[in-house]
């Protein structure tokens, strides 16, 4: 469907505009007889002699071209009849409206438009009858990409970051963006991958914590950020990766209490709008998504040992970091016990805590920090922070970090820093646990790890 | 405002939640004598001996609280009279309508806490009554955002973003993200920070070009992406960063005038949504923003050299790029002739643009590439790419580049690579552009440039 563009000075050009539907969107009642020129991939060819179908696939979807040979110009069935799979191709057509066909109609061609071939052979099978290894799949995503599967999941991913913002932004959150080239390390000098920055040694950043608390001072009062964060530890696992985006918010005058309410209620309307809007996609990966009741359950710290040391598969004392095997304990006791997969675990000894988290007035050993988890593994760490200049100092120092390192940092808590309190969530795995994917690699489109790099 | 929360092992908790309204969410007339909390920072402490004003700042505006000596209790007056400025506050007080006083009201206190307090001297004024040099201001960033206008240009920017977000999505987009660390350049070598990955070398990626291209052989259709790029330029001018918010899209089954149409609807777009949302930040600006006019007129490379030469200034010849002093004459040119801020350059010779940029079928030395130019800048680069494999490793080679090092991006055009087109605008160019700021790095919460890597 060329459209004319007239141009100020020099006459006019054709815009390309290839497409007037997607698959998807024919109505085979209302559309039956009209002309419409779909576009996308050779999914299948079908010559039964007498008559040959042509499966087209588009993002939306997949449409069955039909050529009866006594009623189809010769040239064109030949045409049609020496596609080879996964070119891409352009169809001009009537609709007709047929029951037995995928959506309800059939496509009788006046005119197909082979716009690039395909080689063969593909490098990997994009029926989903075939099932790659995912290095395969990672190796030749443009591929993987083909398989409605893989779709479905970055569809979703898209509304997931969609649903996040318009929540965030609904409640008073400013979309903000820190650097991720940096001076300092967030949280000491480990897992960094250093940068050569014109003649200095500079940075990536593994999260915009200083960056979102200094905000706070400067008075935006709810932020939130959502970018690159770069690790650079050598985890080989199923949820771990180099770079991740990170869902980050920071909000003055909070406390952890809200911004855990902020947070539940968040996971709970991704999980609402997917439902709505990604119904087909959660079709497709055989997902029936529960959106899952607030207030999540939270317990504390203390309880989490009691759990785990009363299963008796592992002996936790105060003051231990909770091991991967503790949170499927207790995300499995949480489950059967409440039947739900989010919760909270709530007060956390201040030791095992990054230096910023607050701890509380009567009980400085426990801090007002959380992590929120799924059944699976942990999604989200937050605490309400220090916001007193010389507390916070005391606690860099306390954990053998330089405070000079932190000056950029600090200077902001001493000209009227209010308390605050945030936390960041991990995109891919809040993906991941929604849809059940068991390997991270599979919802982030170029994943970066230990050993690749590429594509 | 403490809120009970019940844990559910627990018992129960208190929420923070100090804040009930923000300065502008009050109705004198419908609040007349409610009780309310508000929380922000002091902008100044006014003591006329009988009466004291506190006035109180948060993001939404400023509000005063009226102490009289007499109807005062004398502690919380001496509370409020010591209040050093900048300190942080949270006020419980009374809602009294009083058209004198800003916006429209005045609060009579029950309780002021101090909940931070600033030391002093302060690091720069934030009444805006003492201009700063730009260098201090982003020394102390977090003072600076407390000066209306700083915050104006980032709750504009946040806008921006969400228009542009949700124009996207809306036109079938999906968001999407693309490795930041990655093993080869865009376009070619230059220009590249190289970070140490391991044990390999990497890079900090240009843009997300190669990457949105190979997901169109994926199929995904339309995709944008806004994120970082960064490039190692030794620029240090009013319109450069090391580190910058691109806004990316590419379209399948598209050519350069149709998603120059999507570009310029955009545009518009954004500016009527930051005129509608965004009318008191703009007053804080001094702006009156002009919604343009769409389509935006299209120049050709040719036009644009005959503009400049006829000018004088300069004397260019078919095949050179366009100066800052070019882009400038061409700017005032369209202005004066069609009175309009934003226009396109198309045509432009294939040996001056990019490799991945498809040149016309009859007219080889022309390619189908675009810039967006505003009068002052240049906005937007885009162009209908080669989705031919071969004449696309032929450009690589012809450009001097290793195909090799492409392998990645090659390989997704061999397997039914669709037509597309696509564009790139930067973020920050596109809201100084708006709001008339001279200063790239005004626009930024924390620039990075050749000499500023903190905060």
């Amino acid at each position: 469907m060329r459209k004319k563009i007239t141009t100020l000075y020099t006459g006019e050009y054709m815009s390309l505009n290839l497409r007037t539907h997607y698959t998807s969107q024919i109505n085979p009642q209302a559309m039956n007889g009209a002309e419409v020129t779909l576009a996308g991939w050779v999914y299948e060819v079908r010559d039964l002699g007498g008559i040959c179908f042509v499966v087209l696939r588009d993002r939306e979807g997949r449409a069955q071209v039909t050529l009866v040979k006594k009623r189809t110009d010769p040239e064109l069935l030949e045409t049609a009849r020496k596609l080879m799979r996964e070119s891409v191709i352009a169809v001009t057509a009537t609709v007709k409206a047929e029951a037995k066909a995928p959506g309800g109609y059939e496509l009788i061609p006046k005119e197909i438009t082979l716009l690039n071939e395909a080689e063969s052979p593909l490098p990997m099978d994009t029926t989903g009858k075939v099932e790659a290894e995912l290095d395969t799949r990672l190796d030749s995503r443009f591929m993987d990409l083909r398989r409605d599967r893989t779709t479905a999941i970055f569809k979703i991913r898209h509304e997931t970051l969609r649903a996040v913002r318009n929540y965030l932004s609904d409640n008073g959150f400013i979309d903000v963006t820190s650097p991720k080239v940096v001076a300092t390390a967030t949280e000491g000098g480990t897992s960094l991958f250093p940068i050569t920055y014109f003649d200095r040694e500079a940075f990536l950043n593994q999260s915009p914590q200083l960056f979102k608390q200094i905000l706070m001072s400067g008075g935006l009062d709810r932020v939130f950020e959502i970018g690159p964060i770069f690790r650079a530890e050598e985890h080989d696992t199923r949820k771990h990766l180099n770079e991740a985006t990170s869902i980050d918010i920071e909000a003055s005058f909070c406390d952890h209490f809200d911004v855990m309410e902020i947070l539940e209620n968040m996971v709970a309307y991704v999980y609402s709008r997917i439902k709505e809007n990604e119904a087909r996609s959660l079709e497709v990966l055989g997902v029936d998504l529960q959106v899952p009741a607030v207030p999540f359950p939270k317990i504390t710290y203390d309880e989490a040992l009691e759990i785990v040391n009363a299963h008796g598969e592992e002996s936790l004392k105060w003051g231990d970091d909770l091991s991967t095997l503790s949170e499927n304990t207790i995300g499995a006791h949480v489950f059967k016990e409440m039947g739900v997969s989010h919760y909270f675990i709530i007060d956390w000894p201040t030791e095992i805590k990054p230096f910023y988290a607050m701890p509380y007035e009567d009980k400085p050993q426990l801090s007002k920090s959380f992590d929120m988890m799924h059944r699976t593994m942990e999604l989200s760490s937050g605490a309400q922070r220090i916001h007193i200049h010389d507390m916070l100092k005391k606690r860099i120092e306390s954990q053998g970090l330089d405070p000079e390192g932190f000056d950029f940092y600090l200077k902001a808590f001493r000209y009227g820093m209010p308390p605050h309190a945030g936390w960041g969530v991990g995109c891919e795995r809040l993906v991941m646990t929604m849809l059940g994917v068991e390997n991270i690699r599979d919802v982030v489109l170029f994943p970066r790890d230990r050993r690749r790099l590429s594509p």
